[in-house]
């Protein structure tokens, strides 16, 4: 059974929307999941995209659609102080904490999503990420070399590129055995495809 | 009962797949529909935006979406031959069909889409479009007239107008009280949003 690959920016609210019922139906189909952070800027930069906030009309919806879509699909939302901002910490140290296999990584990239989108935090707040790490027992002074250490800038590269190779353009992005998601509003035609695909294997 | 604004392109794949389904609902919820038909890229030029298949990534992943959304909400769906094109013709036609006052004018935009999306007429093809109207009784001399005429090319441009005034940048895209709505995949949600707003009143 081949995993999915979840690819989304932690500053992404249409993450957060999916990020609980993705799992939901990942797991109903027994289906592996890698998350994947990626600084959404960066990969539509890559393609000479621009960002989903750029134009006025768009953006506006956009804002006004986060709340509602929020509360039609009854996931807590605040809209951040700080928002839009940089995800670049966070995702540097989800992705040294897979790297060492830890498996605090996922619940730790629940709840700095959480923590942001219900709290309020800021994702540049470095002490922010060390008091959520520490409620999962990971120790401050290794978040504190792992935001600044070359590896987390050089996975993140990494995934950024990946994302790009893999032609996401958005966020959440969700790959299934070559399919494609884009949106939390695809959940139901994933979970569509991936009964579809089970009973066809 | 406010009624609800239907902005959509005829060349646009996602308004034919909201179409039915949308008239369920607004029916559901005894409101009036007001189908405004405009040139998407027009409305995009006035916003400086670009068109939605501009960048290749996003290409690539909306002409296979539209292909999965189709059998996902189960309507019948043949990329046409001639895709994209322009629509300024059906629109024209529709818009004059609205101003005389004629009961068969939705009925007709609903088969322009279906001859379209599932028969690959192109829609700069002005015979098909009078058997189309012969079909619902409508003289091809007059659809032949209102190609040309001067108030179809008119109330086109009033309706691009008024869809960049009202906020529009995609299709379909639904305004209820003020309300917006992007997509089909937006429709659950202007199902919800009537549904509440119905209670509230």
């Amino acid at each position: 059974m081949s995993g999915i690959d979840f690819y989304f920016d932690f500053a992404s609210p249409y993450a957060w929307f999916a990020w609980k019922e993705f799992g939901r139906i990942a797991r109903a189909h027994g289906r592996p999941v890698r998350y994947r952070p990626i600084l959404l800027w960066a990969v539509l930069q890559a393609r000479a995209m621009p960002p989903p906030l750029e134009h006025e009309a768009k953006k506006s919806y956009l804002l006004h659609d986060m709340q509602r879509s929020a509360r039609f699909l009854g996931v807590p939302f605040r809209m951040p102080d700080a928002f839009p901002t940089s995800s670049h910490l966070p995702a540097r140290l989800l992705l040294q904490l897979q790297q060492d296999g830890d498996a605090r990584a996922v619940p730790f990239a629940e709840a700095v999503l959480g923590a942001y989108f219900e709290h309020n935090i800021d994702l540049r707040d470095t002490q922010a990420l060390q008091r959520i790490g520490a409620d999962l027992g990971i120790d401050p002074a290794w978040i504190s070399a792992a935001l600044s250490a070359d590896a987390g800038k050089r996975l993140l590269q990494q995934a950024n590129a990946e994302a790009v190779a893999a032609g996401v353009w958005g966020s959440p992005y969700m790959v299934a055995g070559g399919e494609a998601f884009f949106g939390a509003d695809r959940l139901p035609q994933l979970d569509w495809f991936l009964a579809g695909a089970a009973t066809a294997v």
